[in-house]
């Protein structure tokens, strides 16, 4: 059980502290517009020159000096019109009030706050900056690493991975059976595991993604299927078309699998590496294994040319916490989380590629076309 | 323990069915073209005019008679070129296989499937089809009912809100003190809970949702902060302006409240039951508090004005399943469940909204905007 | 959108049906003991030899008739005493209330209800049952496959896998190198990942992991680093020490891998799948991964030694409902989810297994030592 | 976009380093025993008295020295027999590697670590530890709060609710009213919400609680049908029984209500914060509403009688990460996160408390009897 001690309150700053200043609430339940906003954490408070800890202490209330002198922690809905009410926003004891924060976030800077945490749903997803991002890695032939889980390829987030394969902002992709294979039952058959891009469920559905395996192992490749006529659109055509690399890694759960897929998994690994050692920005999306896999043989910074280093762009895209979490508790600290639906993140990613590119002048867009 | 029977061959469709068909595969690891796909169920194969189950059961993989006259279930990657394989799509005995399905599935229509879920994240989301359903609700002037969460207010989400109220597809709006909390600190701040929208957290910003509702109760309503200045733009004002009418009702959890929250649980409730006997539609989002409480008071259908029934469009928007499977095991089994990040959610379906809307033609507009 | 008929009221049993019974409110807000409970479906009430629909519905609420002859779908506490309310249990139309539940349910058996998914941390985890069936199997000489994930080896989890080991419930255990990675780590140094089994984080630590798997690496295999004394507990010295054979298959996020480990994907699965051909029951804790390549390679039956068949129980524990749901959504349909820890689970599963067995006579327990 | 500096090698403890020291490896994919395990970060090895940064860097991996004189990463199994491989633990410089963690790790201890997250199921659970607090706080009279969630009262972990009520761990019980309701139709009807304890679905169920609601209401209060023998066992039973206070608290979602419930939210969290100040330990199960509803008036600390400070135990328990990191978001940064099942962890805590009690001297057991 922690205990703590006390403040000191012969350190200067607090010993001469002025008292806390009081303000009558101007209506009932209403507070004076400066009033000290409590927290839960232990808070003195100067009346008459001594510090003095007020009852009933929780935070997002009001501190109330009663005409008894007794000093009060207090829901602004509970104070009554002409009720005595703290004022002042610091509170480090500079206006009479100190928060002994100390006592609870030695390590960090000391504040009491909301919405700290690193992961969470609840944080804003800055689109604007990761599109930023995105097109500087392109315009100064950056080495962008997308890894992909099959969430991906369910119905549109397939159309918006094509448009970032064919418009420059992918260097490498990495990815497993399950990605290419859905991918190309889509181009096919029109589905993934049997489904209709509207959810719907096919006659039979449950024997596609083998069919279309066999055809691709019949051609000997996902190029040669390419070639051929066999895959006409998504992802690997994409890869393919555009002469973007990519490694498939095969897993215990592979059905088939592909031709192209490296089974063992060090060879994988060092597949993976190859283009890992070139990453200058890793985009990990929908994928737990291959998330990690690669976040662990990313370094957590790049060396420019000149010798100076800059963090490694790291984001990750789970619609769960837990999934980032995990890949910073396996040491891929840097990793930025973005917690939602891969195949919303892929359509508004995108779409503000589109419009950040839109924004910019022609001569700007000409150069991109000749990159 | 559950025991099944083998399915009666005396019945006349499996005692007259043919023989399967076998065909030697075209090479190593390839099937021929028609390969029956097999299934985890007990499965029967006409050969020499009695069925027989193969060895080694799967899903998967394919039906291999070998030479001295056993009969196996093999992956395709371990069939070797002239392996005869079975081929045939269907799984009722017409093509000397038989599926024994109903010994699992008899309640259903009896078929192995993939993807048979209700809810998960793995399903399409149909943007286009809920963008046509907003847009039909406002043409034919009916009263969607939203019923939002506080994850819809931080960021970008806010906006798209505002502009589905602005442009009239928003019947009612029904929320807790939180939603127009966050709104309001936004709108005076520029903050949700002390955090900026790019996520970053302010110095003494734990305190602003406080001074926020301070100010509306200083002023005595949401509405009157609207007009004298203080909430300039968001959700709540677009209401206020717009004259959609809200319900805001309360819980343990509020700060403040502001004045509009019905903090008395069942006057709540009868002030949102006013509009569930007239919603056309709901779309819940983001909270199983009030998606919930909404849902016990729906109806699972619309009676139409000439006596006609249909199903009441009731859709639930959640970052997790778990919220959606709990709405529908409440008995809100109409529910069709979106899987995403709320705020993703709304900036997409708004896009959809618009672009349906920018391929009507010009007259169809014009109606509109008189609407 | 789906639109509904009304039901045939020329159908026999709604042709003859008797009217509706009212019965007085005893008091305010009290409804009389057998008043009929509300769906959210259309309903149709016999009042005086017509079918009519009661206004305003909504599921969990009575239905009053009023003086005037109308009628109402109301709370219960809004009804007040002398309220004529319907009375009756049935919503067939035979106590004169029909409830059009085929409209909406017309796949199963037609009945509105709660709690009706099959997957939800709510559904109640029926622990007897499965210390039954574990203990049936042992008895019988069955297979049963547990198929683990790294999840199950932190803390105290793993002392009660070796107790299901030690103990002959376990046939053959398959796994990843993560699990005997941590395991070996746990027996070696104490930790998991650097982590303590009180959570917390050693100084270095994050090597830990690496010492471990270059300890087993130079000694040559697990069984050998066993022999040796450098492993002198845990779930890979029960496996060794108890033959009990385990089959160890290689990911792209290994680290090592343990010399033990197979690397290729398509040798791992063959390996699973000798012990998955003869698998009469399935445990699956804490791994997507290994649990759908599992389900993959898993017929949903056994075929007894009489040639009778059963179904293949198969657990599936995870804390998300999300893994239960994507395994069934691939097609091992017939898998029982338990949405807890799996630390937890294995924590009580042995509780109930134990006092199982303590409750059996003494004749039984000698007959399981010689087993 | 991040840019750090290189560290300052005219350090004092930097300019004085010695050379890393380099053993030879003892055979293919051996490392010597005491080998640098390598991190994502920027790392400086000292070679001839310069500072060098090793290539291709990645975590888990070795430093080898080729004869050519370059420095590389390189994971374990790629190492041969004889290669040069750096040796040593410290990260600091003292033995010539530096590990540049300050460039990444400024507001903390500076080190590099895996499971360094707050809140993760991947945490061990110390039950342990929540025992012994727990008996503790009985011992010396203190006052745990238990919020509870209705998750708490499916099945089994009723039983154990009722159990530390009878035993005196629990001060005061906060809820709402479907936890009261549940555990009052498991009590007359042997369901929740027409489920079985097994999970089974019972025919006309859906309108169970409905029934127990109304009989409750007929009796005027939960105490009265404790009395007049309606209720006869369960979690109101025991807090009726056993005289401990309980404050039910509604929500938009109640049925009924229970009479006893605080419909006015406002009255309610004046009801609960009776029973916030005086709590000395905090349980919150399940529950995201009244957890945060708790946490934002409780203190983070208790004022001890002698005028010392110690932190407010609160363990917050859910299956999701997400509601821990939520409520610490909201202000409550001491909760404790325990993420799994609540009716596991109510089962587990119970059978750790009776552990240790039971390993307890008579003595001491006995002046527990009189308490």
């Amino acid at each position: 059980m922690t205990t703590f001690h006390h403040p000191d309150f012969t350190a200067p700053l607090l010993a001469t502290a002025p008292d806390a200043r009081f303000v009558p609430a101007p209506a009932d339940g209403v507070l004076p517009e400066s009033f000290f906003a409590t927290t839960n954490l232990p808070t003195y408070v100067r009346v008459g020159g001594a510090w003095r800890m007020p009852r009933e202490p929780r935070m997002d209330s009001a501190l109330v000096l009663e005409p008894d002198g007794t000093l009060w922690v207090r829901e602004g809905r509970r104070v009554k019109r002409g009720d005595l009410v703290a004022v002042g926003m610091a509170e480090d004891g500079s206006e009479g009030i100190y928060v002994h924060a100390a006592a609870f976030f030695s390590g960090d800077d000391g504040e009491f706050k909301f919405m700290a945490s690193e992961v969470s749903r609840e944080k804003p997803i800055d689109y604007a900056l990761m599109a930023r991002l995105l097109i500087e890695e392109r315009d100064r032939g950056g080495y962008p690493v997308w890894v992909a889980g099959p969430a991906l390829v369910h119905s549109r987030a397939r159309n918006d991975f094509v448009w970032f394969i064919q418009n420059g902002f992918v260097g490498a992709m990495l990815a497993g059976n399950a990605v290419a294979v859905h991918d190309i039952e889509a181009s096919i058959f029109g589905t993934t595991l049997g489904m209709t891009g509207q959810g719907e469920i096919t006659q039979s559905g449950h024997g596609l993604h083998m069919r279309a395996i066999n055809k691709v192992r019949a051609g000997g490749s996902i190029a040669a299927a390419v070639r051929d006529g066999t895959i006409t659109d998504g992802i690997m055509h994409a890869c393919v078309t555009h002469d973007v690399p990519f490694v498939l890694t095969g897993s215990i759960r592979d059905d088939g699998p592909l031709p192209d897929v490296i089974t063992d998994a060090l060879a994988g690994q060092d597949a993976m590496r190859r283009h890992a050692i070139k990453a200058t920005m890793a985009v990990l999306i929908a994928t737990a294994l291959h998330a990690i896999a690669t976040g662990n043989m990313l370094p957590a910074f790049v060396t420019e040319k000149d010798g100076t280093l800059r963090e490694l762009t790291t984001i990750c895209v789970d619609s769960l916490e837990f999934v980032v979490t995990k890949l910073k508790d396996r040491g891929t600290h840097q990793a930025f989380g973005v917690v939602t639906n891969a195949q919303d993140f892929m359509h508004i990613l995108r779409l503000y590629v589109e419009r950040e590119l839109d924004q910019r002048p022609a001569g700007q867009l000409a150069s991109r076309a000749t990159g």
